[in-house]
């Protein structure tokens, strides 16, 4: 998977030379490339942001450098551009799994208090990740992207997995233990321990729908419990 | 603001040194220390996970070295122990102007498949970015501390603002134009050219009011519209 980045701070983009996504990068699964949008102003003090028309505080990033950096990127890089902005579908798990599915993808982040409206024409997805403001676009799209790039074949290794994991059968992932079997008193409980699969694989379903139904309400509400759903939870309730 | 970062990944948190919150670091505003769980690890061979109980893909964190991190980080940090994962309550502008009245906060990233039930007990509040899934807390502990310092005193510049921002007021922000007045045939319109206040700032609630409407009716549900809000919107619909 081929991602362009357009930014005003390509190297906050380092963060991805590190941990699961920078070894993809080194096995050449994913290839990120930041572009500093900087360097396609034709603004000779090189600024790329000026102040709003009508007034008020803060400023604006102009149209000529974003439109033309996501021009360029476009001759190499024929993907969606994704603009990460408070206006877009809030991020979720589906999402990432379709986006998944592409062969290129160009983001780009705003900064300052926004971009000039006119940019909009060219991007074709907004994409918000959640209900708060960040300082920039940047710390938008690196939760994305990495939530996007993990699904991809070949990305995560033996220590890590996407199976059984919160959201992606609409529910909150089960409780989790590991060695010792007991820690400042507290102890792993003992149908882990029992070694049997079916008693193990009944518990933490139970688990799961307890804690959706706890903490999620919303998720919970969704879910269609099957006999046996109902049956575990009697059990465990 | 002092924020101590409990991770597997400190190196990660360099992203902290540029741009908006790089200057209040220099300024001595807010302080992040990012702490290696690692380092904390009484396993000879440094190791810091370990197989689930019960069996599964994936390997989960185990309980002593993210205990006696956390106890560390205590002795000199007082506030809140914030864990980054998908069962918290979901991330939100309230929750990040609650914890930016903190003066100090210690965030506990997670990794791998997770981390031993038996941890929960020494967290205070658990926060969840959304519903996705990521490679590790740090993908998540960058936005939220980003959204919580940039409130901070002093933290943002003249380039940027917090007056009349997306999610502020429960609605999304109007839409922003800056130089030149016409980009590749297509005009600022002219009322915010006018220097006319009172209209500029009837015309920008109005476009607040629509673009929530239409892509956000979730928050637009929940504003009481005063008697002029409906006369703007009549006018400019």
């Amino acid at each position: 998977m081929k991602i362009n980045i357009l930014t005003l701070f390509p190297e906050m983009f380092d963060i991805f030379n590190h941990s699961i996504i920078g070894k993809a990068k080194d096995k050449g699964i994913v290839e990120i490339s930041p572009i500093n949008i900087r360097d396609f102003t034709l603004n000779k003090h090189k600024k790329v942001d000026d102040y709003p028309y009508g007034g008020g505080a803060g400023m604006v990033m102009t149209p000529q450098p974003l439109v033309d950096s996501i021009r360029h990127c476009k001759k190499e890089n024929k993907g969606k551009v994704i603009f990460l902005g408070p206006r877009g579908k809030t991020f979720n798990q589906k999402m990432a799994m379709e986006l998944a599915k592409e062969e290129e993808l160009i983001f780009v982040c705003g900064h300052y208090e926004g971009i000039d409206e006119r940019v909009y024409k060219y991007i074709d997805l907004e994409i918000s990740l959640g209900d708060f403001i960040l300082t920039g676009g940047e710390m938008a799209a690196i939760p994305v992207v990495d939530s996007i790039l993990r699904l991809r074949n070949g990305v995560l290794g033996k220590e890590e997995s996407y199976e059984d994991e919160s959201f992606s059968e609409g529910l909150l992932e089960y409780p989790q233990y590991t060695r010792p079997e007991e820690f400042e008193g507290e102890k792993v409980p003992q149908v882990l321990l029992s070694g049997h699969h079916e008693n193990i694989r009944k518990w933490r379903r139970a688990q799961s729908l307890i804690l959706t139904k706890e903490r999620r309400k919303d998720l919970y509400d969704k879910i269609i419990l099957s006999k046996e759903d109902k049956k575990i939870l009697e059990k465990y309730k």
